[in-house]
């Protein structure tokens, strides 16, 4: 049987920097694709629909989901994000690495789905400069920030659900892609993931 | 408490070149050690004396196992082999990473005394290739080849035990430590190593 490829999960509190990371990730990781989630809220200024999202009804998403086409979905904000099962499930299958970019619920999710994906969460530094990040996008009012920061904190929660984590350090971001990237190549190196190793060596002839 | 050092297990069957790739790994692994075992086996040609082995009497070793001296410590082929517990427990306390060049046996203990041990084995490509080192050797007879892969097919029955494998390509052992370096990395971001990680984040006062 082919090697199938891997479920890779990358989730990060509000304010974190994923939008900066992922990128990175996905231009040096070999033979993956990134998991392109339904959704039914509106599409903001440049997002591109198939890329960003799939952009789709609600009645669309309600039919998917009855007819068992959904990997995982949950709701946020009076919105459905979910992700699509066929296309993930014939990447994985084909052998490539699939990288999902959910939330601390979806992470849950894709895992239950998909008991081999790998859980990373990438971390601000600390709660401080999560604060001063949330700040200094200077969009938000100080209660739009408490609340988001209050989400962040309640997403960190999750932390000791997640295998791996990274911290996103100020500027750096593309160190911390690296240190994804080195967690992907580790993972790929466990023995459980290569249960017919050793027949190989006992069936060889001598 | 001050983060404490990983123990780093690292076992190949014999014919795998284990002994070119740790040095490597060893060049570039920061603040980290080399256990040195003691062993009742006569020195060889090159060997010293506290870097290579610690070389005791049997006497002598028997003398720390009843002292509880010994982490680890197993019998092959008529010698004694252990790991000194002391000096590692101390390194292990005072942040230093250790790595040990153990066989499979010594790996089972280590990991049961050390049970935050990483254990990585380093693999041959194939049987074949490990019957062609074992014979590019030229100093063995065909039975004592044929003894060494009997040897070196057992300890990879311990394959599913280990948590990682790297194998050693011919000629590439460089590469070999990289992916080895790489699952260091790797292990020392999960977030079962940080339980502190979060409380950090919930007594921050904002």
């Amino acid at each position: 049987m082919a090697k199938k490829g891997l479920p890779i999960v990358i989730s990060a509190p509000s304010g974190t920097g994923k939008g900066t990371v992922i990128p990175y990730v996905m231009k040096e990781l070999e033979n993956a694709v990134f998991s392109v989630s339904c959704t039914t809220r509106e599409p903001r200024a440049g997002e591109t629909d198939g890329k960003s999202y799939y952009f789709i009804t609600r009645d669309e998403f309600e039919k998917k989901i009855a007819a068992g086409d959904m990997l995982e979905y949950n709701e946020y904000v009076g919105n459905l994000y979910g992700t699509p099962r066929k296309e993930v499930e014939e990447k994985l299958n084909s052998g490539t690495d699939v990288v999902f970019d959910v939330d601390v619920n979806g992470g849950m999710n894709v895992k239950s789905s998909l008991p081999n994906a790998v859980l990373i969460m990438l971390m601000p530094p600390d709660a401080k400069s999560l604060r001063d990040r949330l700040h200094s996008r200077g969009t938000d009012s100080e209660d739009v920030i408490n609340k988001r920061l209050g989400m962040s904190l309640k997403e960190i929660e999750f932390f000791p659900r997640y295998e791996y984590f990274v911290v996103n350090e100020d500027g750096r971001a593309e160190e911390a892609a690296k240190k994804i990237l080195g967690i992907i190549e580790a993972e790929k190196r466990k023995t459980v993931r290569f249960p017919d190793f050793i027949k190989e060596f006992k069936t060889y002839k001598y």
